[in-house]
């Protein structure tokens, strides 16, 4: 059994095109040997958003704190703490930090993905 | 995509052996179109608890609010919000309310596990 806190963990800045002022947290990953799915931490500053972007794998993602509106193609919904959200896989999505403090929230992702010919290959940042 | 809040969902009892006072929400799950892994939200009563059980398969957790305790085997750990933990599949494992508030966590399981012979089966309460 694994226990981890996110505030204990040192945080890495997210490394993508598209991505303003993202951090992650690895909390259960495949190095940890999580056999099906991997829980992310994820702090977004103020202003800062994820990427604009899709794959063809899914996310659920839970609000911890903070405001936060999530663009689904061309229309936006507004998050708060609480919030549960289904992204399918190949869904057009971006979440961003609308509020004035840091918007904290989890991702959780498959460890790997079906490239679409046959083989898997491993989720980036599971 | 979808977004839903524990807290407008009408909880179900948990009807297991060795369950007391613990109640279900599936945030996201097969019926949803989920195809790797379910999000489940439980609130404990003060005193209550999930099973002391074991399966072959993994529980991703993160508390979200009160006080807890888990079993691991034969030992114990105290939990507040904000822990993660990952329980890998087989771990004889049990989660309690040791508060005075509701306990609530999230907690994630794939969708299907491995009979052991060959066949996948669904995964319970996802």
């Amino acid at each position: 059994m694994l226990i981890r806190r996110a505030e204990k963990m040192t945080g890495q800045p997210m490394q993508m095109d598209g991505v303003r002022d993202v951090t992650m947290r690895l909390l259960v990953g495949r190095e940890d040997g999580a056999p099906t799915f991997a829980m992310r931490h994820f702090t977004v500053a103020p202003g800062g958003h994820t990427p604009r972007h899709q794959h063809p794998y899914e996310h659920e993602v839970l609000i911890l704190r903070g405001q936060a509106r999530v663009e689904e193609d061309a229309t936006h919904h507004e998050l708060r703490a609480g919030d549960a959200i289904f992204v399918p896989p190949d869904v057009v999505h971006q979440f961003e930090n609308t509020g004035a403090e840091p918007l904290e929230f989890i991702c959780l992702v498959p460890i790997q993905f079906d490239c679409g010919d046959g083989t898997c290959r491993p989720t980036p940042g599971s």
